[in-house]
C-alpha cells in the first residue's frame, strides 16, 4: 500500500475477533505506524501478545491511549461508557476516538459525554465478522469488500472524518456515512433480528423433547445448520447489542411476527399461492446480494464438505 | 466402486437439482446399469438431454418406467399422487418405487394407494440440497456424507429395502430408517421451519419501506445474507412441503413463536442474563454439528469472498 500511514499511533481497546483483525489489516494496509493494544482480560492480552500483530500490549488503559492519534474501542458495546470515562484524562488533544459497535445511538449516548473537547469522537461500524471469537480468530482480510458505516455527530471536524474514512479504506472497506438512528434500524433488519431468530430457532430445537439433540444434529444439513453458525456468535457482544438497540429491534421484530402469523395462517388454510408468491419474491433479493459482491454465488456458500 | 450395479434399470421422474444429482452419483457409484429420465417439462428434458448423464430422456412417462427395477419420483411432493396413478399400469412386478420428498406421511397417503400389489413402495428422503434448481445445478457429490432417511411401510420386503439402502450408500449417503410421522416432525425443526422463517425475514426486510432495498443488500453481510441463500430455494418445492407437512410445521412454529415472545420480553425489560444464557447454550449445538461432520468448521462456512 502506497503513501504515509494515516495515523501515527493506533490504540485498540479490546483485542478479540474484530480488534485483532483491525491490527492485522492496519499493518497490511499501512494504515497506522504504531499499534498499541489494551484488553481488560489479562489472559486475552497474553494470548494476543504471542501473535505479534502490535507494538505494545498494555495492561494499563492509559498507557495504551497515551499519544494515540486514533483510539478504537473494540469491546462489547456495553463496555464503551466505562472505557470512555476511564481513558478520557489520557487522551491526546486532536486525537480521533472511534469504535466498532453494532449499535450507534447508544454509543453516542454512553461514550459521547466522556470525550473531552478537542478530541474528535466519530463512531463507526464495520459490517463484517465471523461466528468465532478471540484474538486467534482475527485475520487481515476480514474487512475486504465490506462496508464500514461512520456516524459522525453534527459539527464533526471534516479533516478528522476524512482520516478515519481513509483508515478504513486502507483496511479494505468501502465507507459510507449515515445517521445513527437510521443505522440502528438498518442493522436491526440486516443483522440484529436475523441473529435473534437464529438464536431462537436453535433454542427451540434444543427444547423439543420429542426430537432428540442427536437427530437435530444429524439432519441439520436440511437448512438448520446455517442458523447454528449465526447462533454460535459471541454471547456477550450480542447481549449488549439487543440491550442497546431495543427500540429498533422491537419494531422490526413486531413486523416479523406479524408477517410470520400471516404465513402460518396461509399454511393452516392451504393457501399455496400466498406461499409461492412470497417464495418467488425472496429469490430476487439473493440475486441482488450476489450482484453487489456481498456474498458468494457458489451453491451452499461454496462450503467444502471435506473440511467439515 | 466395486461389485455389480444394485439395480439394472433406474427411472428418474423429475430431473432438477436432486434428480440430476442422483443420475450423476448413480453413474459415479455404479448404482444402476441403465438410467432413464422423464420430466413433465419438455424444456427441462431437452436441457437435461444435452448434459449426457442418462441413457434415455423420455417425454412419455410409461416409456421411462417400463422395465425399470427402481423408480424414483424426484418432482415436487404435490405431483407424486398424479405421477403414481399415471405410471402404475407400466410398473414392472417386483420393482421398487421410491421418492426424494421432504415430507413422508403425505407421500404414503397420496402415492401409496396407486402402487400395484407386487411392487415395493419405499419412500426415502436424502437430506441434502442447495439453493439452486434445474438439471444444470446437480452434481455427483451432493449426497456424500449426508443422511438419507427411508420410511418403509409395515411389511416391506426385506430384500427390496436392503437394495434401496445399498443404492443410497453407493451414492455416498449414510442410510437410516424412521417412522414417517417422526420424520416429518424432525424435518419440521431441522429444515421446514428454518426455511419458513428465512423466507419470512427476507419478505419483512423487502417490505420495510423506511429501509431501502439497496441498504438491505449493501449491509447484508451482518447476518442477513445467510437467510437469503435459504430463501432462494425452489418456490414450488417449498410450497408443496408446507402444504403437505401442515401439522408438524404448525406445531414447531407455535413453539418457535412462544420462545420468540419470551426473548422479545427479555429485550423489552432489559433481562441481559436471559439473553446471555440462551446465546451461550446455542453455541454447543453448532459444535455438535461440526463434530458430526455435518458442516464446515471454517469461519463463515469457508466462503470465498473472491468468488462473490
Amino acid at each position: 500500500m502506497s503513501g504515509e500511514p494515516v495515523f501515527d499511533k493506533l490504540a485498540l481497546l479490546g483485542i478479540g475477533l474484530i480488534g485483532s483483525s483491525i491490527a492485522r489489516a492496519a499493518r497490511r494496509g499501512n494504515a497506522a505506524a504504531k499499534i498499541a493494544v489494551y484488553d481488560s482480560s489479562k489472559d486475552v492480552l497474553a494470548r494476543a501478545g504471542t501473535l505479534g500483530f502490535a507494538d505494545s500490549f498494555d495492561e494499563n488503559l492509559e498507557d495504551a491511549v497515551r499519544d494515540a492519534d486514533l483510539v478504537i474501542m473494540a469491546a462489547p458495546v456495553g463496555a464503551y461508557g466505562g472505557l470512555a470515562a476511564a481513558m478520557a484524562p489520557a487522551l491526546k488533544p486532536g486525537a480521533v476516538v472511534s469504535d466498532v459497535g453494532s449499535v450507534k445511538s447508544a454509543v453516542l449516548r454512553d461514550a459521547g459525554p466522556h470525550i473531552p473537547p478537542g478530541v474528535h469522537f466519530i463512531p463507526a461500524h464495520p459490517i463484517s465478522g465471523t461466528e468465532q471469537s478471540g484474538p486467534e480468530a482475527g485475520f487481515a482480510e476480514l474487512f475486504d469488500n465490506r462496508w464500514c458505516i461512520v456516524t459522525p455527530p453534527p459539527g464533526t471536524d471534516a479533516d478528522a472524518l476524512e482520516r478515519l474514512k481513509e483508515f478504513w479504506r486502507r483496511l479494505g472497506s468501502q465507507v459510507e456515512a449515515m445517521d445513527p438512528h437510521h443505522h440502528d434500524l438498518v442493522l436491526a433488519i440486516t443483522s440484529h433480528v436475523p441473529h435473534l431468530i437464529a438464536y431462537n430457532i436453535v433454542g427451540t430445537a434444543d427444547d423439543l423433547s420429542s426430537v432428540t439433540k442427536s437427530e437435530v444434529i444429524k439432519y441439520s444439513a436440511g437448512g438448520f445448520r446455517d442458523f447454528t453458525r449465526i447462533a454460535a456468535s459471541d454471547p456477550t457482544m450480542w447481549r449488549d447489542v439487543f440491550l442497546n438497540n431495543k427500540e429498533a429491534v422491537l419494531e422490526v421484530l413486531g413486523r416479523f411476527s406479524e408477517d410470520l402469523s400471516a404465513l402460518q395462517r396461509a399454511i393452516r388454510w392451504g393457501d399455496g399461492d400466498a406461499l409461492f408468491n412470497l417464495f418467488t419474491r425472496t429469490r430476487a433479493i439473493r440475486r441482488g446480494i450476489i450482484d453487489a459482491g456481498q456474498d458468494s454465488a457458489t451453491p451452499n456458500f461454496g462450503r467444502d464438505p471435506k473440511k467439515s
